[in-house]
């Protein structure tokens, strides 16, 4: 079972999650997922680095292969920039693998979380990209920005930032500020539903991409997406569900 | 409070929105996400028709700003075409309303449940549309899954067809079989998590739009997209993480 365990808080982890970590004989993940369960003296933890998706799915596969009941677990949604395409990748390279009985529990995305918080930012057509280029030219990153610039999609950025390139959301938001108005909202919603929790509102045109870091998921505007000023309180955040409505 | 109920099973309803349902003295949303409740005699279920959102969102934030405590309900994350901007949208109708403490329950989304089942399909950037042209153009439609296509994204269609418009999703289909390649893998998935589930794997070049309806997700690939097909079982669906890799 690959496993989403949501942004962070237990409010946010669904029951089909928390009953397939609970019937699990091992849960398999990065180490600060595991740290966040807790977990029977007869269940076995398995933790790896961040960076080892194709081993922790192959450790999984080969455990689930000695019948153990495995829980491979993920932040977010598995689905979504997470563990559950490392597992079919590993499962591909190993036909007895094919055999087992995989399946996945989706999970709250942090784009989610972001959202919920900000408004209704993604409350028409949208997208997500991640900024990573470990394992993608970043000539597609910079087609995939421009194609959603030009598609006047809402824009949610995963991994805008690591400590061994900072600077990528910097470069993102020079390519859009190229293609979008400089008056299009931008959030910066770090650690949402953790007590780090940090919501910060602004323009294209303003962005400071030092802003964001791994824990950071940055949202862009459409043209129509909208800030609703409130007083003593931050603005809401919503992209409108018609287009064109107000022009 | 606005609700995520998630796609339909409770295991996929999270424990917030749960908790927010039990807390509400008025429950306002559409009539068939209401039956999935169970109230208690106390609260008020206030159902009401399928397009009227706004009206829905007037009549929460009216019982809201009489010192009721209302969750609004919606099927999936009610940031994701659904409830939230409405509420929103009408917040900005009435000056008193913005003073209201409204906050917002994410929840799994059709597209996560799809991908669950289908495999890891969403595991690269993606992009959500939805085909519905009540509130919006059919070019700003159409411009989208242009820019879907030049941008390589997988591509999640939401209300791919209506009874009113049970066409728009063959126009789709027809658009980006120019724009893509006729051997990309075409996922419909539809009411997944409920009793009536059914997955259909095909190609862009043989995929019928019939298949389509109101309750249907359709998932078309990127050109990573791959399906791995397995001895008497359907094939997963699955969108590496790494881009051009096996090219």
């Amino acid at each position: 079972m690959i496993v989403g365990l949501g942004p962070g808080p237990a409010e946010w982890m669904t029951p089909e999650a928390s009953a397939a970590i609970n019937a699990a004989s091992d849960v398999v993940g990065y180490g600060p997922y595991l740290d966040r369960l807790t977990l029977r003296p007869d269940q076995r933890a398995h933790a790896s680095e961040n960076r080892l998706e194709l081993d922790r799915a192959r450790l999984a596969l080969k455990l689930a292969a000695e019948d153990r009941a495995v829980a491979v677990v993920s932040g977010g949604d598995p689905g979504v920039f997470a563990m559950a395409a490392a597992v079919f990748e590993a499962i591909e390279e190993d036909p007895r693998w094919l055999k087992l009985d995989v399946r996945v529990a989706p999970g709250v995305t942090a784009m989610q979380a972001a959202a919920a918080r900000l408004g209704a930012p993604l409350g028409h057509d949208f997208c997500a990209i991640s900024l990573s280029d470990n394992l993608k030219p970043w000539a597609i990153v910079e087609r995939r920005l421009r194609a959603a610039a030009e598609g006047d999609f809402v824009i949610a950025l995963y991994n805008p930032a690591s400590q061994a390139r900072p600077t990528r959301i910097m470069q993102a938001f020079d390519l859009l500020r190229g293609a979008k108005a400089a008056a299009t909202p931008v959030a910066f919603a770090r650690a949402v539903g953790r007590a780090d929790e940090t919501l910060t509102l602004t323009t294209l045109g303003e962005a400071d991409g030092s802003l964001a870091d791994m824990a950071t998921l940055v949202v862009i505007g459409s043209s129509e997406t909208r800030c609703i000023v409130r007083d003593g309180a931050r603005p809401w955040m919503v992209t409108p569900r018609a287009y064109g409505a107000g022009r």
